[in-house]
């Protein structure tokens, strides 16, 4: 390895974002932040490491293990990059947030550390835009959260998206009923979590319950659709926990129907994510054309308790490099630009070229100049290279006419353009240029 | 120690940004970063931990021994947050960069971490802004920097703030042409940096040098001001290094008073600073009424070779942290806003408010929903800390005459509004609100 080489090595899982990258993702931390802001929520900003005890009572076990911790050395304790927001902002909520009123509607944008394979478009470093909507148990703040999940997806761009929400109490109702041991009981929702049907029938084989049980549980990887599978859950269930799962379930869907948003749901009674984590409503949402789950989340009440001051709560995460990828494979492009305007001086007096950048900065219009000095070929493909919309090319001989030429960096078209016109009106230099390079 | 408090800790000099405190860093970031794009500059976003011997290629030693550092999992390397994103960016352009036209106009916003005891406004993770200018050895790249320092504190709102201009080879080339040893060129060094005219005294009177040589030593921590300084130093020293230096300070402050920005220019010519680091111009800003520096920069021309590319580069860096302090300090403030309109529903169909609220936000107008049954009087104030802007209150026996309430929620003004003309121009809702609370 020579010493280029390892000088120029990234630790496995991180990336950098050149400059077409960063602005995209840029772009997509804006629309989301800007449908986050129309719904009343406000942004946090919270720290990039913590003690890994703190972080830790509000993740699980996983989460945990793939944290990267590191010793503090002030007080020896242990801390810890974070890997997830929602138990930071859930500490901020019981702590400095407790004395006031609820709820917390708060917002974030930002990125979180996980110690994992790099997996589809995760990496060790990725980033997340999301919100926590504190203080609420009603129904209508599992809609609001949903809703926003595809609001999101719109803003973002997404053509073609769905969101499947489930109830964390369903399918353990129906388990609580078996009365199993509870490795038996983890077997089950294994299998459940996996969609694995064989396994699913090969446990139930195993037990020992009424075949009107058998067949609850042999329907519950199938009770996923539109709001008949509401019904047909409901008419299968018998124990109070999924029969409330059932009613809150309906109650968001009939909401998110008044918001004429529920051609994007797809109920699934039968899932089981985040077993010890979600105490409620909680969904996925996913892009056709990509395979993982871009955002997550859900209603997590028994967390804030941990931190010292118990309260029902719900939020989301969206993922910003699968959703890229998502983007990208539904062929949808973010905006990607560069300065507008790049000026080539091949004067020795500098004063037309940097009054011109002056007047043009002044309006608002973004300005490159040149200061090396190389043949007009080679700058017109910098100007390529940096996405410059416009060059403006300055020449003692045009200049002692009072003009400039401005180009057209993508086309090559050129047009001669009065500088004190361009002064007076500097916008006018974003006009369609036509006319070939020589004009 | 309760259960509660250790819960709620966080490590020394780490920070949670509530609602307003991250909205105003969040909009000193998209002014800087404004101000980077109208002069060309394109973002790029940067690995958070890298390998610690790659980054400390580009950091002084001080630097590298406040880094947070752990070990890699993986490669059993070691790994450190960014303590500045300098080496990144010059790891980058002559990596990833390196085939492509230069000069790499390349901005960033982020956080960096140190491990130092908490300074004046900075923490143990703190937020930057800053430029890198690669590929440039011209004065004109030397007073682009510069001029974009003060007009980012332009644009920050800073009212009355200067930039202090040196040069890395003055002060070099009078320390060479004493040949003295290495230790004897330290003490003098810092008892410049330290600006302590004793200690300098005291260290010339130990020299065995020319009065001459004695006068130019004892006058360097003098050779500060405007345009006359140049001319000061320029006439004291002898030595090449120095003479050059001069003109090129000379020709920089030539530029920057083209630019019209010569008044927030103060030359310090005996400045001595990051005296390993900066290889030219360097300077650091700083605001009346605040007494750390803001931001710092300059010339690092032999940083990028270390990275297997040589390339001459400058660059500085603002510390957000600090300029926030500093606006407060000065008495101006950033904006800071909560959802324009808060929702307060006092009927049990929720429609009128769903439609509302959908309009609202379809217009681009940020609504919040009061999804708690609490009395008007605990509604109001909950609007008041969530700075919103105006409440609609929607009451049955209103609502039944098509009208809801507008409060202006700073004053408690109401009025009567027709639904319908809400929902048909949501603008409206802005406009001032006059009249009692019961109007």
């Amino acid at each position: 390895m020579d010493r280029r080489n390892l000088h120029s090595q990234l630790p496995t899982g991180v990336t950098i974002y050149l400059p077409d990258e960063a602005a995209r993702l840029r772009s997509l931390q804006e629309r989301l932040i800007g449908v986050f802001r129309l719904w009343g929520f406000r942004e946090v900003i919270t720290p990039t490491f913590e003690f890994f005890d703190v972080l830790a009572l509000g993740t699980d076990e996983t989460v945990q293990e793939g944290m990267f911790k590191f010793v503090d050395r002030e007080t020896g304790r242990m801390l810890a990059l974070r890997a997830d927001v929602t138990p930071q902002i859930a500490r901020i909520a019981a702590s400095r947030l407790r004395d006031r009123p609820k709820p917390y509607r708060l917002a974030y944008r930002t990125n979180v550390f996980r110690y994992e394979e790099p997996k589809v478009g995760r990496r060790r470093e990725f980033y997340q835009a999301g919100v926590e909507l504190i203080g609420l148990e009603k129904p209508e703040a599992d809609a609001e959260m949903i809703a926003m999940a595809i609001e999101s997806f719109r803003a973002a761009g997404l053509s073609r998206y769905q969101i499947d929400v489930g109830h964390a109490e369903f399918v353990r109702g129906v388990i609580e009923g078996l009365e199993v041991d509870r490795e038996v009981a983890r077997a089950l929702r294994d299998a459940l979590r996996r969609k694995d049907p064989a396994e699913l029938a090969r446990l139930v084989g195993e037990l020992r319950v009424s075949s009107a049980t058998a067949d609850l549980l042999l329907a519950l990887p199938d009770l996923h659709g539109r709001a008949e599978a509401i019904r047909r859950a409901g008419a299968l269930v018998q124990n109070p926990r999924s029969e409330r799962a059932v009613l809150a379930l309906s109650e968001v869907h009939r909401l998110l129907t008044a918001y004429g948003l529920a051609d994007h749901i797809i109920l699934d009674l039968g899932e089981v994510r985040g077993f010890d984590y979600y105490s409620g409503v909680n969904f996925e949402g996913y892009a056709a054309g990509f395979g993982a789950d871009l955002c997550g989340g859900g209603r997590y009440d028994h967390v804030l308790g941990r931190f010292g001051d118990p309260a029902p709560a719900t939020g989301f995460a969206i993922d910003l490099n699968r959703l890229l990828l998502a983007l990208e494979a539904q062929g949808i492009e973010l905006p990607v630009t560069g300065p507008e305007v790049f000026v080539i001086d091949f004067t020795d007096d500098k004063a037309a070229a940097l009054a011109l950048c002056r007047r043009l900065r002044d309006h608002g219009v973004a300005v490159a100049r040149d200061i090396l000095s190389r043949p007009l070929g080679d700058s017109l493909a910098y100007a390529r290279d940096i996405r410059a919309a416009r060059a403006v090319v300055i020449e003692p001989a045009r200049l002692a006419r009072g003009e400039v030429r401005v180009i057209d960096v993508a086309t090559g078209g050129g047009r001669a353009a009065s500088l004190d016109a361009l002064m007076a009106a500097p916008a006018g230099i974003l006009e369609p240029v036509r006319g070939g390079v020589h004009a």
